[in-house]
């Protein structure tokens, strides 16, 4: 056992886009350092844009037992709320630097934990980098979170897991449903995803024994063309009474415009526009052009916060992401994520490491070209290797009074 | 215990949109007519409709082993499809009539068991009243099923408990999803029910402990004012960072005027309009007129379907319906639907009857008014003292590889 000597308190955020078990995250964190003997775990309110309000808790008065632990895995959404900020270049800046060390400072804390995706992953890599201008000994580590499984470096994120669980229960459920009148429709379901695939192509698992799976399957890495979509479901038709596709929230054709004039809102901090309506879009297609019953499903936030059905293998995962990153601190590890190496699918077996956050922020890693299928509207055997070992395992919910019970932030 | 003549076999049919639970009654028939010593249960293939073109399977030769029957129970959607298929007046056209009895002569069957709501009582009605014009022996029995709870005469109907845990179940998830940014944001959520609320009423049930449970709470009973609703909103942002709005897919004015404009098909065989959209139509209007982050989610189908999360209570009452219609049509009973009594809330006590099917057949009926706060925007507590005991308890899916198994149809 390695001997390590706190030399402060700890403050955690979350940051982005919730998940089903981004709470494990945070439990890991906050355990890994009560285990180690850190006296005060901080949790900021609302991730960095809060701390700089000196917005923050004492996580340690709102998880007072092993119950409130169990519980707080089990509650979808960022327990300590969340933000999508972005720190300014220091040369251009340093005032939010400046404001948000003298919090850290006065606090005592020298480790900050970060659990986020590749736009929180920004703000560890400008943190630590201003730590060693300043020469500062305060410590940022990152744990990787997201449904849309866009993290380079790493195998997979803590998030995907159940997103696609979920995804493919209810894909499977809506196939049962689609399939009930002796009538031609077409079902198309929207799922999220900006660039990345990942959660769409999650879509295909529900294919096994008893479910045929999506007839359609339509990823944002390829360029999309209606016309071929509308050829593809005339050709199915003609097999089947009722056709099935998956796609992604946001497609865009072979000049890189977005092929659904749906929901457009202005751009977020870090310049994402917000797309949504493909399914509509497309069923509406579908309708005007081949005159078929047509019906737009959209997961919407759905995929990210049903908590009552995770995977237990990704809430472990989560758990021990959290719980990892706040040992690598507390043994002096700085501008780091933790990352999983995929040691084998059967058995399944991965290792943690940690890795620069340098090459993992704001960059996105797709599903690679080789595992989507030739003409575009699948995927492969390899994906599904890939895939099916992170969505085994079950974590019931506490049902209390027929509902599944969450663990919420009272107020101070 | 009672001696019963069997006089010949069984065919049981399902119709109307699904449920999550609207096999475990079709269970219910099949198992209590077996127990009877019944030869034959046949099910019809999209009920009336696909009897109509004698397509029918023998249910014994798909029911097979007891882990069928549990697989069965926890499949969604109608294990036999369903249909939307009025009967013509007898007087009329009596040829459909004359071709459903020489098939069911020809298979010697004397018992139709049809599992279904309003509409499918029509046909009940319609089926047992032809028998009695032409002294047919075939007997004619209903069991209530459908998410809408809109049936007359019985407290409840099979469906409706384990749609109101989906809604309410999936609306704690989504406030807690929905309050992840620090920042106004006004989510709409729109539920089934074209005509009767109690659907949506049953977001109300989310209240509780650990979540404030949605704002507003608008049900067709109501007129739809959309002014009144932006003014709500005002005011409710003034208090509060989100605002949730439970609406249903169906707002009329007060001249009794749709008020979204979305996805409207062709009113289907029974007259009723399809309408979707009000929860885009309504976050469209928050957006344009008060500037607010706004989103629509729509349930869609996932509130029929979601076999995941079913109430266990709604599950053995679906069960019960079905052999409760079993062995009353076993005893010469016809032309009638079960019924559910309660006879109290607590502890819960129900019983099971019988009502003549004209009562029941082509009305609806609706949340009373006294069950609506006045000023239309809420629930009372009765409506919670009733709805709550209806989603109690669970029932575990059986997890094959990460995702839940179902039993489907084989073809013969």
């Amino acid at each position: 056992m390695e001997q390590i000597m706190i030399q402060g308190n700890v403050m955690v955020g979350q940051s982005g886009g919730p998940t089903s078990v981004i709470n494990a995250s945070l439990v890991g964190v906050f355990q890994a350092a009560r285990e180690a003997g850190v006296t005060t775990v901080y949790g900021m309110r609302n991730g960095i844009e809060g701390l700089l309000k000196e917005e923050y808790v004492d996580l340690g008065k709102h998880i007072t037992s092993d119950l409130d632990i169990e519980l707080l895995k089990r509650t979808p959404s960022s327990f300590l709320g969340s933000c999508r900020f972005k720190l300014p270049d220091m040369r251009q800046d340093e005032k939010p630097y400046r404001r948000l060390f003298a919090i850290l400072d006065k606090l005592n804390v020298k480790y900050v934990i970060y659990i986020g995706g590749n736009d929180s992953m920004d703000t560890i890599m400008k943190l630590s980098a201003y730590a060693l201008s300043i020469k500062s000994e305060i410590r940022f580590m990152g744990v990787p979170k997201t449904i849309d499984n866009d993290l380079a470096e790493t195998d997979h994120t803590p998030g995907y897991g159940s997103a696609a669980k979920y995804v493919a229960s209810a894909m499977k459920e809506i196939i049962c449903d689609s399939d009930v009148y002796n009538m031609e429709s077409v079902t198309i379901v929207e799922i999220m995803g900006r660039n990345a695939g990942w959660l769409t192509a999650a879509s295909a698992l529900s294919k096994g024994e008893d479910c045929a799976g999506p007839d359609l399957i339509c990823l944002p890495e390829r360029p999309f063309d209606a016309e071929l979509f509308l050829e593809r479901i005339e050709k199915l038709r003609k097999e089947k009474k009722t056709v099935i596709a998956a796609v992604s929230e946001a497609l865009r054709d072979k000049d890189g415009r977005y092929v659904c004039e749906g929901d457009v809102s202005p751009a977020d901090a870090f310049g994402h526009k917000i797309i949504t309506g493909s399914a509509l879009y497309l069923s509406d297609l579908v309708r005007r052009r081949l005159g078929i019953k047509a019906r737009g499903i959209v997961f919407n936030t759905l995929q990210r916060c049903a908590s009552h059905l995770v995977s237990r293998r990704d809430m472990t995962e989560a758990f021990m992401a959290g719980s990892q990153a706040m040992r690598a601190a507390l043994k002096g590890h700085s501008g780091e994520m933790v990352i999983f190496r995929r040691v084998s699918n059967e058995p399944y077996q991965i290792l943690m490491e940690t890795c620069d956050v340098y090459k993992i922020a704001n960059t996105e890693k797709t599903v690679p070209d080789a595992w989507i299928t030739q003409d575009g509207t699948g995927v492969t055997d390899a994906f599904l290797e890939y895939s099916r070992p992170l969505i085994i395992g079950e974590l019931a919910p506490f049902m209390v009074g027929g509902l599944p019970r969450h663990l919420f932030l009272r107020e101070e």
